[in-house]
């Protein structure tokens, strides 16, 4: 999702393109009566939208992915192949959820370091790299008027978040290269595996309520 | 939406910014319960969104439509008229119809054309063409919380991408001129009209799905 | 929310992060299920989210919360505070509304007067000004599915953009100090604490519907 030149960060880096562009656009057959145009543009904003937001955040416009074709290529070949093929890839929830998690785990780290890049500060490319990862699901689940999962339901955002924040304090040191880079989206990668596994949720809110009817007021 | 100095143009391009303002409003007064900020509101975010996005994804920031004053008012024009009005405008539902196929057109190929011109590929300007003419519509409906109605019904996407790539065809061979982007527009315009007139859908999902229940999971 | 270094906006600017992000954090508590990603996610989102749609619009970026730590520190303590005792801040409602009337101000002011520094017009200036104020709830209620409280319930936006414009028009005369900004703070703040005491609304559509269905169509 970045325009960094190492063929293996191109290769993990589309390949986490095509697994959230196969996922959002699931997820929107899956969860609402929409057509081929709605699964396409849900799957391309599942893929692009994080980086998408990322780069206008940094003033690095146009984003990275209206640069390089092969983006909008392999995010709509995801998103098609989901639409044509939904009732099938069902099937394939396990490895479909593992190549979620690798590009989980490469857009932060990636999205972070490149915010490092553009001179920002060390809690603001923690929080892009957050957004790299986690922006498109947001964006997309906004779209279907339900509230977006990564904050709500398992751990999605703090793994990002942990695996971005690796990487900028390894720049930080001056530590910041393949290693240790592998190193924070591999802790990335675990946690999510492991909270999945293991059905783990952030916390919620102390008190009674947890979940009330909506009140007036803003 | 796009700041070329044709007169002709800027007239359709300011009756497609009225005709998108009061038709977003007239929906915000039909669908929910707002009021007058809200109205105008979402109808001045159906009329200049799409073109807003265009040009974030650009660099070409400000908006056109932040750079000349006409477009504002325009489109605050057209939503007060349908605040105000919207009980006897529901008799002409069809002369709103056309003026929004018109903008629809309109919007597509100027947005393709000054994507080409800020020096985005093909793909990417037919992308951006079809985002300024949906683009306004897909961020009211956000706002109300109600799927994108351009992701679900008729035809409203698709003459856009239709329309948008016919123009960047003709760029791309030299031939993108007045006749040319007319044509577009009126193809573009053709099946807008056509596909109200059949009640035409887009493709949906094969399998037996089509609508399940929002299951867990990101 | 702005980049100004009198030491009295600064001070008034910070509280008014910290409120906005509070208030935002509470109703993202009250009104969904969401777990601290989410309440922390939210909360910041509307202490920020309006300044950082303004600087975009005025090709500010990267946003000036992003250019200065303390805002993102601010917006987080706030957001923090509200997740861990929401159930004891119900009985502090009337002085977290008083804390958000000053956001609404200080935002409003500081909006308007940013964009005309960036040379927008006096239109635009009020527009961004009100998007300042209102921007980050607007987006906070959007991702929670719900229609936007500044486009249903009570005065929000009007205030502030009562107090825009009076800051815009004291900056024509050349007038614009702190004496007239704080005239236009004060009398936004009164505008929308006497809204809420006697529980104002804005008007609502004329005519029959009001709160009709959602009829098919765009």
């Amino acid at each position: 999702m970045s325009g960094e030149t190492s063929p293996a960060l191109l290769i993990l880096d589309l390949t986490g393109t095509f697994a959230f562009a196969l996922n959002g656009a699931l997820i929107a057959v899956r969860t609402a009566r929409v057509d081929i145009v709605g699964v396409i543009t849900l799957g391309m904003i599942t893929a692009i939208g994080g980086g998408i937001i990322r780069d206008i955040l940094l003033n690095g416009l146009p984003p990275a992915t209206f640069q390089d074709w092969r983006y909008l290529a392999v995010a709509a070949a995801g998103a098609l192949i989901a639409f044509a093929f939904a009732h099938l890839l069902d099937r394939l929830s396990l490895p479909i959820m593992i190549l979620d998690a690798i590009g989980l785990s490469v857009f932060a780290i990636t999205g972070a370091t490149k915010a490092l890049g553009f001179g920002l500060g060390p809690a603001q490319a923690v929080i892009l790299g957050t957004i790299t990862a986690v922006g498109g699901g947001t964006l997309r689940d906004a779209l279907l008027g339900r509230i977006p999962s990564i904050m709500s339901d398992g751990l999605y955002a703090i793994p990002a978040l942990v695996g971005a924040s690796i990487a900028v304090v390894a720049s930080l040191l001056g530590l910041l290269g393949p290693v240790t880079a592998i190193s924070a989206a591999t802790v990335c990668f675990l946690i999510r595996v492991v909270g999945m596994h293991f059905n783990l949720n952030a916390p919620r809110p102390p008190g009674p309520r947890g979940r009330a009817e909506p009140p007036a007021g803003d």
